[in-house]
């Protein structure tokens, strides 16, 4: 280590310092708009993607769009501002020639002990940026998060909020979600096991069943949330005493329960003004969820 | 390394150690309000959030409140009072020119041997602090953390306390909870599977249900608990010699074990004045919980 | 590197010296008056919720408070006492300017290396440490600690020792232990299910169940270990041939299975003196634990 | 350190600071022809893949190629201007003596702080490069990749997006994906499990079984889509009553299911025609999938 | 780096190599002085509570403290040993300006590669001391070690040697045992379920049962396995033609099993003499190991 | 840092760059050699290990490890390459005194936040290099790799290419491989269950069971892929109703299942054919796979 | 750094690096004995074990201590020789002036990004070595190594080579095998279960049972396998109409299979002989393996 001397040496020393904060003032100013200009491309991105599936709700996303730039901004920023800031001072101390190594150490030996115990909460915070900017989820989509399932009621960067079908709320940590699934995007897929004796004859029941199905398509109540008519896969399985008949449907999203419900409900009716038999008594497992 | 000997030259040494002290305060000063600020501001969401949600029980918020903010707070100010006071004591034995070289170098390796094992530590109050500036659940809560459920007797900075079902006190440590599931904020979902013959009509068993639902909203002792009329979702599935209706119901936050056992118990009741019959013999799963 | 000598420059090299064993002195004092406050106020906290919680044995308190805090002293001085005075040694030795380079830098290597596989012992050493000051159980206590369920024997640093109901015991490294579920703190919830036909009248057959509870309460056998009158709940489920009735009781910590198995006994006699028939031929679980 | 002052030593300075700006130039440009040249022949590699196949869809392999060079382009792109114009930076300030200690250590502390936190998120981006340079799967295949199986409909650097069969949209970060399972490539294969009762005569069974599988591989509505005749393994399983025969058929990369479901319904009805009567009641599994 | 050249200051360079010969000297014999003692205390301490629960077989306990103070000293000397020495050597070479850089510089590296790899061998060691100074088990008991049980054959410090119950040997290393279970030490719980008709009066078969519990106890042959009387705990559960009567009964160490299959066999005998019916044609789960 | 100034001392400068090069070219030669023998050695040994195994298909092995040593070779030679032009230019530039402290910083930063990221990556390409050389399996061969079973299709240095019985293909990386097992060198089990009455005679069933092994061994379609008669291993379980008689026998490797069908065929035509009966109804778990 | 130049200093220069050359060939040296003689004791305390054991095949361990012997030796010669003479170089180098900033610190960078990634690997030859020098296993052990079960064939250093009961050949990476299962050492038990009928008279059943394991013992086939009598341990549970006596055999190492077969086929032709009845039906789990 030098001599300890706050050496002053006109002009080098107040020259350095200039130049140091003008490089820093520059440098958080072209960060800033890095960041900005990357999130607005990829927010773009998540846009365009979102028009090309035909999911034109213009508003919805314009106001989903401010409150993520909102989410974003404010944390990069103070982030920046703080690195370039401790930069900055540490530099003009250097240039002063104040001992920096017991800060320095300390720092390392402080993150080296902290990095530990905190990669999870930065895990959780890149987790967020990236699935705010990828727009994975918004408000009031139906998701399946892994931990839990429900609606999304808030996104924020370190934890998701959702509200599952009982009710309960469920904080779920970004970083923990390793695969998201969302149910409010496109459509959903209904699918019907209808089981009869496996001594009736697979035709005519088929036959039976298609026209329900047609039936069913036709209903003004079904044909808004049916976005084709439903199909008669045909013989699923065959067991000793029964024999197991798939439909399946396109529906609008999150209808396929309801959906599920009113085929099956007509189906067996059908069956049974058709004489159809049901099933010998063996148990069946519940229809594909 | 420089020849030992304490440098003392006027009046660089006591200048540099004055200018160490005064932004060891300052700095200690700046990074207090920051802390205090910062939490406020999260506080202040978490609170707006449940006014949002309808939640305005501001006595007990404001109890929550202040319990939350003295536990962050000791905390916060021992941990930015150590770390200055260790800088300050650092540098100004570096401006003494005493070497640091043995100190630093202990420090890191006992700082990289301990931080391996004390990661989990770290994350456990790096959890908590977050937990609790978020209010993701305060004292009284029914709450499920993975690793227990139950209702939460403490909130602490490293483990969170709370007592199930069957009495047992549960210590989790905050780091081990990857979501938090929060009974207590907003309703429930109660969901009532009804077993009836697979012979029986299902427009007329959904009738007789229907009627039960509507007679149980209208019931005084009922009504409070029960945010909507309950609601008969058609049949959810059939088998040989059963057919299941099931039966939804929004509730206050943690009634709907008394609802479900309440409405079966009813429509029970309500079917076999009917006559209609109950499923043949065969096994049935428990109903949704 | 300096020239190789061992200066002495008087009257620094003395003074240096002088100062750094103060300073070590000093500072070991102060670490250990620091630690013996913190753990002070923190086994406090810990007995003043016991006593919040009306768990009043002072006696059986006091005597795992000075237990507790010889454990924790002998360990935490030796480390003070430790550190303490390598560091001095090495800094004596900076000052009489030996090279201490290959120190430092084995120790780096050593600390890494030993770092990774050693890290399990330091976490389970921390979680002892904190366990202890925070109460979580005691000598005695009945928990659950994931890896097996008992009677507490001994609580070491490193390693808890309890023994189980089948008499094994049990070496639990603390860093394994992610929550404690102790069953020895406040109450334990009884829960009996009783089967009956599921063609018999429910608010009957909960009668007799509500008059043998409380008989049951009344009896000065069961009195002293029930809390409060058993609960029917009312009807918990209902299959082909079966429907289960639940009863709940808060009973004294870890007397429900004997409050439980007299409870099943007294009622299955009374349902069967009313008349009342049990469930047709099925298997039933076994009652909820 | 050395004595602070920007020294300014005509000539060499000047020259130091070209020659360090040349290097650079030509560094980036060496670096991008690299990237682009391994990315060129990783591709050609991929494709040759599939020509050797006899995947000859030349005009969907060539929109998918550019697709994954552009993706991957301006990633690599990106990466490379930032790293050599932040070394570039910090040598002219090296060479200008501008001290560089506070941003290198930050930069270390901070590397080494997030480091551990974002390794997840590299670990996303570089699988991202390989799947895409290998060329995995692309737009348009049915894959299963472990976390969730379905159509590809997007392939990204850091996440995956697939749409199920349920119209569920998924979000795979790369790094999570262990495993790929790609459906769209060759062939198929249906597996078809026939009960009979055990009494029946196996090889009567089998040619009865034959004759429908030549029967269904000459019907021109199926011959497109198997790709040779289905083969009657022979006997799978006996058990009490039941006696089940294998018959297997390779078919058209997903159209398994269809094959199934005809040929189970063609065999079953010229069994019933046969007089070879199916099994006694017993539950059979489901057909192997 | 300074001017190489083995630079040989009378007196100064002998004397320092004197004193760092004294100095590695009197630290090897400190410090194997305080790991033997730590050791001993440590023994002692585990000596002291196996007396504390009347395990006073002194000579077996004599015999394995020995073996373990030998496996222990011959680990810790070398280790000893060979740290003192090559510090020693370093020193010197540091004191006669030979360049060490090369060598700390491929110590830190191979150390980091290699450290990574070697965790879970030092952690291996680690444990294995540990366990050996707490005497967690000594050769001959017979424990439960999570990855396999049986009779312990050798206990090392890396590995742990035993034999099932069938035979095979296993190799465990220390490191991968989180928690032992040692059923050697103190007494065992057999646990006896008699079922019987769900018709048959609870009050009467628990006196039978009872009766044959003092029977069992007042042989001389179980007498001496048996600590304490076996007690009828009541009716463990009622299923539709089936009631549970459990029985629990201590006994000396690893005797439950031959104790549950005498007492089985002798209550089912006094039941069928006594004429009360055994459980109506269901399974019966095994009895509770 | 020492006065900046690109020193140019004649003639120790170039005479340093000169040295510098010459050890460049002569390492990257060495290294080269020492990778190339290395190679041949350990592919040399697994060729011999394959010869010793009876397995002489000379022409497959030859072509399968010039394969092996292209893909080796490829990577190995760009890597010591890059190495060897890194570590000279590096040399060069501080011979001439151009400031590498940037460079080196950034260069360790950047490392250790990729290392976290690349850890898998470079953990793939190591366990391809050890597989490929090891020569664990081969294009062609029917492997189970833990991720997914069926045939190699390309043994790559990061994934490992399969198709599956379905024919999926998938893609494993080879890090994730934790075993591997071929099951295509040597030989095949064949294990046939053959149920029965329990009431037959054991000795007689083995007799008649036992004459169709040989008659099976005897016919020259079977006698090929076999390589043994089939052994009558006896009695493997008894239950109510059935006992079952075990059937092994080696066979060419992967043709077990052919044999297991065709032997389980013909054992219960010969059972029929001798007037021993089936088991009573019960159903029975599959044949052991 | 200091001014570059190659001093060479007379006579120091030239006395330092022959200093160096021969502590490199006297280190070497060393260390090469160290490593021979702790390995060669380890392995006589491996053999000493085995002999203790009354494994005395002296011919068998004389040959697989030599192939030990030759693997070991010729890893940690080329380890021990690359190692030093990298330590020369670099020392030489350093005597020399030459810079070696550049190479130690992309050693390091490398160090440190290679050792995330090959961690696995160096734990896979730290585990093969000791799993070689304590024995653990040798060619043609039967070994459960938790991924698969079988007979070793080839004993590495990094992987374990065997094959399982169906002929498929498993490479096993040694650091994946956290407990290794030998079942070739000492002896194997075999476990039969009886079933009969709850009504039988247990004592009578013992007692025929008892006579048959007498015979079976007395039988020259088996009494070479047996290495004692087998024993009836007693009535092992009760079910509804069954009740299980267990039989207990200790055989010569993986015998018992065979020792199970040929009692439990002997003990029920005596049964039926006697006239005791087997269980009503009702399916048995398979017997203890």
């Amino acid at each position: 280590m030098t001599p300890l001397a706050i050496e002053w040496i006109w002009p080098d020393t107040p020259l350095a310092i200039l130049i140091t904060l003008v490089v820093a003032i520059a440098g958080r100013w072209l960060l800033l708009r890095a960041v900005k200009r990357g999130t607005d491309l990829a927010v773009d991105r998540a846009n365009q993607r979102r028009t090309d599936q035909g999911q034109d709700d213009a508003a919805l996303y314009a106001a989903r769009h401010s409150a993520r730039a909102a989410t974003m901004g404010s944390l990069l920023r103070s982030v920046i501002n703080a690195a370039v800031a401790v930069l900055a001072v540490l530099t003009v101390m250097a240039i002063l020639n104040i001992p920096l190594t017991p800060i320095l150490a300390s720092a390392g030996v402080g993150g080296v002990a902290l990095g530990f115990g905190a990669q999870s909460l930065v895990r959780d915070y890149l987790s967020g940026i990236f699935m705010i900017v990828e727009d994975q989820y918004g408000v009031g989509d139906l998701v399946d998060l892994g931990e839990a399932s429900g609606t999304i009621e808030d996104v924020g960067l370190r934890v998701t909020r959702l509200r599952d079908a009982g009710g309960q709320v469920w904080y779920i940590r970004n970083g923990e979600i390793v695969r998201v699934g969302n149910k409010s995007q496109g459509w959903s897929t209904a699918t019907i096991d209808i089981p009869v004796d496996s001594s009736e004859n697979s035709t005519r029941v088929i036959e039976v069943l298609t026209g329900i199905c047609a039936e069913v398509y036709a209903d003004p109540e079904w044909s808004q949330v049916l976005l084709e008519q439903p199909t008669v896969a045909g013989v699923q399985s065959v067991e000793a005493g029964r024999m197991t008949i798939r439909i399946t449907a396109r529906t609008a999203p999150n209808q396929h329960w309801r959906v599920q419900r009113a085929i099956l409900d007509r189906e067996l009716q059908a069956l049974k003004d058709a004489g159809i038999k049901g099933p010998r008594m063996l148990p069946t497992p519940p229809p594909a969820q």
